[in-house]
């Protein structure tokens, strides 16, 4: 009889994994079966493991609740049916379980926490040097940033025609020595010289995946996993919907046990030249299957949005669809899709030739203030010219911004903000008004954001009998003073410079 | 038999005017007509004349071509009928003539020389004090304006609660004293203890406009007279239709034969309580008939846009609706409008506690570049808060901003550009290109503008034969890069930097 290894204590949100010998004649990642059923007093579930080279497979699972539980795992990989029991212990303290939505518009953990997303993009930061990868988790560590947005297939594009550390398919991919960046668009889809096997995966790359999903979960950060993007020459986004399906299950079987994860079903889903509503129904529809947690799922567009209304999606994942307005839309965008409004890409810092890819540091900083005041949670992306050619937005490494830190100060207004998060007030035209988004409770605190206004001074009437505490909110100096205590009509002075924001709390 | 005065010699396009003694029993402004018709070879045309006080009436007329003209006077404000014979002389170097459209979305003068309209507002200039005014024509001699919008009647308001030099009516004023910037808006209309005849001019008043318009004339700015407005604590706002009717006829009588002149029924005509469509359509109606020279007119809302496409409007005058696009939105107006847009207001320079009167001197410069190359014309107004409460958009004075200095270097480009201007290219969607608005030629000059985005280089591609002539223009720091001579698909670097432009002219 073989062994199966398995975790004998796991924490709550914590990843059980199984590891077993298995059938590795023919192909095993089609053609044996595992199933793994996970019982405890409060829940039953049952999810797919997974063949992980070398004979061995694996069954992970994420407990939801502490106590006992009891598991059997069997399937066509092995005549043996294997079962066992573990221990669930509480979550450790910087461990609040996955990430759900709260109240319509906002996010929280599972135990609660409010989740405040402040989101970056590194599209392949983890397929590039182990050097460049360790540098982007330091980044990451001394950063606001509590989601990154990365994709699992190599990437494609302008400042991106170098080799992967890995491929996801055994096989050997097209002679990338012939690519410019005047020709890499002709090489796009599946190009000629590429040899893989869309059935045979190359299980280092996936190990590598699950391992930066871990390293993440550490740092506390979400990943937003992009499954699938169109920044392909190697033909992983013309696959069969045969191999399509196998690659979404096998994905989710690594990876779906790990808290941390959020499905991003597609970047800019509109470019992919053969894919088709039905694709991507499929797709929701294996993910609703697969992943037994009820992971955040999303998907993201160029143009046209996806629609948010579909009941798999449990928050919008945008790209903004003008020039000028990006954040400014989300009153709008709220009022249509009733969930949380995600804006992963409302351009990036930077300098190159994209307009995607060339704001200040002052104007995505205003971005993200805008969006946080209207009640919607921003992303962020780097992309400043370099001689190494590294560019945050991609490959990950430094940031050379100047959003980034304002984003630290953001991110501590953010967490002094009262749960579930902002809602915009129907205000002043000239001013972007925020209260709680809490129709339970009472709670008087506003913040009125003034962008690339600047006034002198603002008058406020909230109302007469309350005490509110007065604070100017220096958002690009990341200031905050303090004015004092004021009741009925009063009077704010500001210093007439852009991007100031004055909060108004209830003396308590 | 008493004498009539008369110009004897005039420059085409200068003012003739006659003067003559008449009746002044009872109520000269009503109680008399006076008529003048001028012939020469080219044209005959019908004024009104109308009454100066002191038993003075005048006629005045603008000749449209040079020649010998005949004129005839009479009607009941004497028994005698008045002829006599000028001659007019060629236009000077500086008279270019009244603005016309030119190609649609262009202006010209009459004699053909390109109108880049660069406006500014101060609404009430010409109402302070003597010294203020002079100020204000000194600042206006050194800038890049060539169009101020102005009002005939004093403006009550926040930062404008100053007695006027000058009422237009005979009679007396609410005592102003009591007033403060926290009740104004309570005596707003027709305040009590006002008491003016709104039959009877105070001709010093109108002496005055008469004199202003003629200044600006003298420094080749259009006065974009604003004959109405809804600023009022006097009731000059809600006059009965009989007296608005007779107002307009005697402004028009007055200044429309100063080749300057623009009409704005209105600045705001939808915060009017008491007006209606049928009324701004009835003065419209007053302006075709009596002002026999057909000067632009169009009239300026708040919220809503007056409908452009009625005949008798010859532009666009547009107060932004959208806090975040205002220049932006140009291309869908000339496309809805087919006429000049004109950008009359798209918020100020400055820092008061207004949305509309607090953007910074590199936004308000940006809106500009952006009308420009969109085939718009921008207007400017300046709030900034100071001692004295003189703020250039009402009382003018001196200017305090960043932009002014960059619109004198927008003028220089704007003069170089070939006739009648710049139309929005369909473009790439992260510039703002633009070429010249001329389908008889084909003139290869186009301007690429980056506004907010800082590109380190763009790569332009306009057709294989041409050689082109390229300089990058930093719209802030005024700066013109010559490049060099490119042909076919070329790259030009640039500073990653915001508000920069490349023109790309076809070298001669």
């Amino acid at each position: 009889m073989s062994t199966c290894k398995y975790t004998g204590s796991v924490e709550k949100w914590g990843t059980f994994e199984a590891e077993m010998s298995g059938r590795h004649e023919g192909n095993p990642f089609t053609d044996y079966t595992i199933q793994g059923t996970f019982k405890s007093k409060e829940e039953t579930k049952t999810v797919d493991g997974f063949y992980d080279g070398d004979g061995i497979y694996r069954v992970r699972f994420m407990p939801s609740f502490e106590g006992d539980y009891a598991f059997e795992i069997k399937g066509s990989f092995s005549d043996e049916v294997y079962t066992g029991a573990f221990h669930v212990t509480p979550a450790a303290e910087c461990n609040h379980g996955p990430v759900r939505v709260s109240y319509t518009y906002h996010m929280a953990y599972e135990d609660g926490k409010p989740y405040y997303s402040i989101g970056t993009t590194c599209y392949v930061w983890e397929l590039q040097s182990e050097e460049l990868q360790k540098q982007t988790l330091e980044t990451l560590a001394d950063s606001a940033f509590n989601k990154i947005r990365f994709c699992v297939f190599p990437k494609h594009y302008d400042y991106n025609l170098n080799e992967p550390i890995s491929y996801p398919y055994e096989g050997t991919p097209m002679d990338s020595s012939v690519l410019t960046s005047e020709n890499f668009l002709e090489y796009v889809g599946c190009a000629e010289g590429n040899n893989f096997d869309h059935k045979r995966f190359n299980v280092k790359h996936f190990q590598h995946i699950d391992d930066c999903v871990k390293k993440l979960m550490e740092l506390g950060i979400q990943a937003d996993i992009i499954v699938m993007h169109p920044y392909d020459r190697w033909g992983f986004s013309e696959m069969s919907a045969e191999c399509d399906d196998l690659y979404w299950k096998y994905l989710i079987a690594r990876v779906s046990a790990y808290r941390n994860v959020w499905w991003s079903l597609a970047n800019e889903y509109d470019l992919f030249p053969k894919k088709t509503t039905e694709d991507w129904e499929r797709y929701a529809s294996i993910i609703q299957e697969k992943d037994v947690y009820n992971h955040l799922r999303s998907i993201h567009n160029c143009k046209s949005f996806y629609d948010y209304t579909r009941p798999w999606i449990t928050h919008c994942s945008i790209q903004r669809q003008d020039l000028y307005k990006s954040s400014e839309m989300v009153n709008e965008w709220r009022i249509r899709y009733k969930k949380p409004v995600v804006l992963d890409e409302i351009a990036y810092e930077g300098n190159i030739q994209h307009g995607w890819g060339n704001i200040s540091g002052k104007e995505m900083t205003r971005r993200f203030w805008e969006a946080f005041c209207r009640g919607a949670y921003p992303g962020h992306g780097e992309t400043y010219m370099n001689d190494e050619g590294i560019l945050w937005w991609s490959h990950g490494g430094k940031l050379y911004g100047e959003s980034p830190e304002r984003f630290k100060f953001l991110q501590k207004i953010m967490e002094e903000t009262p749960a579930p998060g902002l809602r915009p007030l129907e205000n002043q035209w000239d001013e972007v008004g925020a209260a709680v988004d809490n129709s339970l409770q009472d709670i008087k605190y506003y913040i009125f954001y003034y962008s690339f206004m600047r006034p002198s001074f603002r008058e406020y009437h909230i109302d007469d009998e309350t005490e509110f505490e007065v604070e100017v909110i220096d958002t690009w100096n990341m200031t905050i003073e303090k004015k004092g205590i004021f009741k009925g009509k009063f009077r704010i002075d500001l210093p007439g410079r852009e991007y100031m924001a004055v909060r108004v709390r209830e003396v308590k």
